[in-house]
C-alpha cells in the first residue's frame, strides 16, 4: 500500500518504506496514522523493514508545528495507542514490537520527533556525509515526548544523553554513532550496499528467528533458553547442522568461512 | 559565596566553580562542606554550574588521605546526607539531583573520590592533553566507596568498569571518552569555548526545561508525557511555535539551520 | 590440573587456561566438564584467571555440533547447572561469579558459545588484526542459548546486539571494541604484553579488592558502602596510607605518579 506520505516498496521479505512529506518530511497526524496502516498491513512474507526519505535533506524535519490542526487524527491515533503510551511513543514502540527487523537508513536531518523515530527503530545507520540529528524540542520551549528521555538514556550515557537534550545541537554521524545513537555512521556512497546485504541477509533467515531474537532481548536467561530450545530441535535445524558438518563445518578451512558455508545451505 | 577552598562567579544563569585546596585539591571534608553550602545557596536564576580547578595539574587529586582528622565536619556531613548514603555518595547524588545540569571541565588529573566526582556530574569534557582520571582505590587497598561502583557500570561495560577499578591505572582523556567515562575529549585549546557555548545555551532555556529533563531522564514513558505536556501547552511555548513558522519553521532553507532560527527567538 | 582439552599453568596468582580441542576449538560437553573442574579446583592464592588457545586461528570455533552425542556430560552438567540456568548460560555465570577476575585475551576467531564466552567474561581483549567474534546461530536456524541475548543488551546498545545476532556476520576486533563487545582491541604485537601487566598488577592487589569489587558493582549504593567499609578500616589499609604520605602522597611530584607510589609499597 503506497499512500500520498509514504511509498511502499516489498522485495524478497524486504519492505522498503519510503516517506514523502514535502517540503521538509514533517511527522504530522496523518503521516503517523499511514505508517500505522501500512505497517500493520503487511504480511508475514515481510520480515525486514528498512525506512529512508524520498528527500534529499530531510528524513523527517521533526513532528508538524501544526499537528493540533489534525484533531480528528489525534484523537483516532490515541483511542488505539496501547495503554500508557501518547501518539509519538506509541509511533516507537510500534516499530520495536513489530516481528519484523526495522532499520533506518538516514541519509538526511531528523531532529525531534524524527530523531526519536530513528532512536526507536531497532537499528540505524546513517550517511557519515549527511545524516544528521538532534532532539531540538528545548530550543521550542519543550522536552522530548516520544521517547527521547527514555530510548537515549538506554542506549548511552546519562550525560550523553542530557547533552543531547539540553544542548539542542545537531549531531553529525560520526558522533552519534561515538554516542550509540545509531549503530554506524558509513560514507554516503557505501551505505546504500551495505544495508541492502544486511536486510536480504536477515530476510533469508529461518522462520522465528527475528521475532525470537527481538522478544528474548533483555528478557531473562529462562526468555532466552525457551526461546532457543523452540528452535534447536526442529527438523530443519536438524537438516542444516547435517548439511554444515557435510559441508566443512567444524574443520578449519570451513570454519575460516563458516558464514558463507552456513548461507549456502538450501 | 567564595570560601578559601573554592571560588564562585556567577553570570548569565552559569555557576562557574572553582577548586582551590592546594597543593593537589584532595577532597577533604571542609571541601565537601564548603562545595554543600555553595551549591545549595545558589539561586533559581543558576540553570548551570561548571566545575573546573584552579591548579593547573590536578581537578581533584583524591579524598584527603587525611580526612578522619576532620571528625567533627564528617559527623555533621554524615547527619545531613541522605538515608542511605555515605558522605561520599552524597556528594555525587546531590550533583545528580540539583536543578541545574553540573557540569564537569576536566583540565588535570581527577583520581579516586575526584574521579567519582567527574562520573557523577551531569556531563564532563577533559582535554585531550591534560585530562586523565584513575580510581586508584585497589592500590591503596580499598575499593571505591563513593558511588564509582554504581555509576561505572552504568556508563560502560562491565568489563570495562572492572578494568578501570582493578587494573587502577591512570586513563588518558581520549579512552576514557571511547569507554563513556566522559562526554568528550576535546583538544585543550578548545575546551574552554565548547564548554562555554553550550553552558550558556543551556542557560538560556525557557524555565523548567532543564530540571525536567534531568527529572523525567529513564523514569518512564509516563513521566516523559507528563514532564512534556506540562511545557507544550504553555502560553510562551505557543509563541515560540507561532514565532517559529513566521520565520521559517518547516521550510527547507529555515530547516536546515532550525537550531539558528530558534535561538534568535526572543 | 591440566588436562587432553586444556592447559594450565599458574605463576605469581595469575592462572593462565589455554583450550585445546583441535582442529577449531569446539566447545564440547567434555571441554565445559573439564572447564568447570579446573576452575573450581583452583586455589584462593590465584586472584586472576586469563584464557587464550592453543589454536593460531581459533579462540573457541562454536559448541559442538555434535554435543547431542555425548548425553551423560551433558546430563552432568545440566544436573549441576545453577536453578534456572542451562549448560551453556551455566558456563558464562561461572566466569562472573569466581571470586577471581577472568580476562580473555582473544587472538583468533570465536563464534556462537565461544563468542558467549568471550562475552561473559570479566574482561577481554582482542588482537586487532586476528581478533574475531561472531554470533553465527541465525545461520544455523537457531538464535544464542548461551546468555548472548541477555549480555549483548547489557554491552551496547539494543540496535548493535541486534544487528550481530540477526546480521550474523563476523566482527573484527576494532568494530567490537567500538560496540563495547570487548574492553580493547589492540595490536597483536602488544596483546600478550599488556594483558600480562594488568593481570599482574590485579593479582599483586589486597586480598578481598577483586572479590568484594566484582561483588558489589551495580549492586547499589549500600553494597558499596558496605564493601568499602569493610577493607577501609584495617590494619593493612592504615599501614598502605601511611607509607603512602611517608613516600610522597598529597604532594604533586608524588600525586603526578602516584600509582608507581602505591605500587611500590610492601
Amino acid at each position: 500500500m503506497t499512500t500520498k506520505l509514504l511509498h511502499l516498496h516489498i522485495e524478497n521479505g524486504v519492505a522498503n518504506i519510503t516517506f514523502n512529506n514535502p517540503p521538509v518530511n514533517v511527522l504530522s497526524g496523518s503521516l503517523m496514522k499511514s505508517l500505522k496502516e501500512v505497517l500493520h498491513g503487511l504480511s508475514n512474507d515481510v520480515k525486514v523493514i528498512v525506512f529512508d526519505s524520498a528527500n534529499p535533506d530531510f528524513f523527517i524535519a521533526h513532528v508538524d508545528i501544526n499537528i493540533l490542526d489534525e484533531q480528528e487524527v489525534l484523537n483516532e491515533l490515541q483511542l488505539t495507542a496501547p495503554e500508557g503510551l501518547n501518539i509519538f511513543q506509541a509511533v516507537g514502540e510500534m516499530l520495536r514490537n513489530l516481528p519484523q527487523v526495522t532499520i533506518v537508513k538516514l541519509k538526511g536531518i531528523a531532529r525531534g520527533g524524527g530523531a526519536e523515530f530513528v532512536t526507536a527503530a531497532d537499528m540505524s545507520f546513517a550517511s557519515l556525509e549527511k545524516g544528521k540529528l538532534a532532539q531540538c524540542e528545548a530550543l521550542m520551549g519543550i522536552i522530548p515526548g516520544g521517547g527521547a528521555t527514555q530510548y537515549l538514556p538506554a542506549k548511552m550515557t546519562r550525560g550523553r544523553a542530557l547533552e543531547i537534550m539540553l544542548g539542542a545541537d545537531l549531531f553529525d554521524a560520526a558522533t552519534a554513532a561515538h554516542y550509540g545513537w545509531i549503530n554506524r555512521a558509513l560514507p554516503d556512497a557505501e551505505i546504500d550496499a551495505f544495508v541492502d546485504q544486511l536486510a536480504q541477509n536477515m530476510a533469508a533467515l529461518e522462520e522465528g528467528i527475528i521475532s525470537t531474537t527481538k522478544k528474548v532481548l533483555a528478557a531473562g536467561f529462562k526468555a532466552e533458553n525457551d526461546g532457543w530450545a523452540a528452535l534447536a530441535f526442529t527438523p530443519r535445524t536438524a537438516e542444516i547442522m547435517k548439511k554444515a558438518m557435510e559441508n566443512g563445518a567444524q574443520t578449519v578451512a570451513g570454519e575460516l568461512e563458516i558464514e558463507s558455508l552456513l548461507r549456502s545451505i538450501k
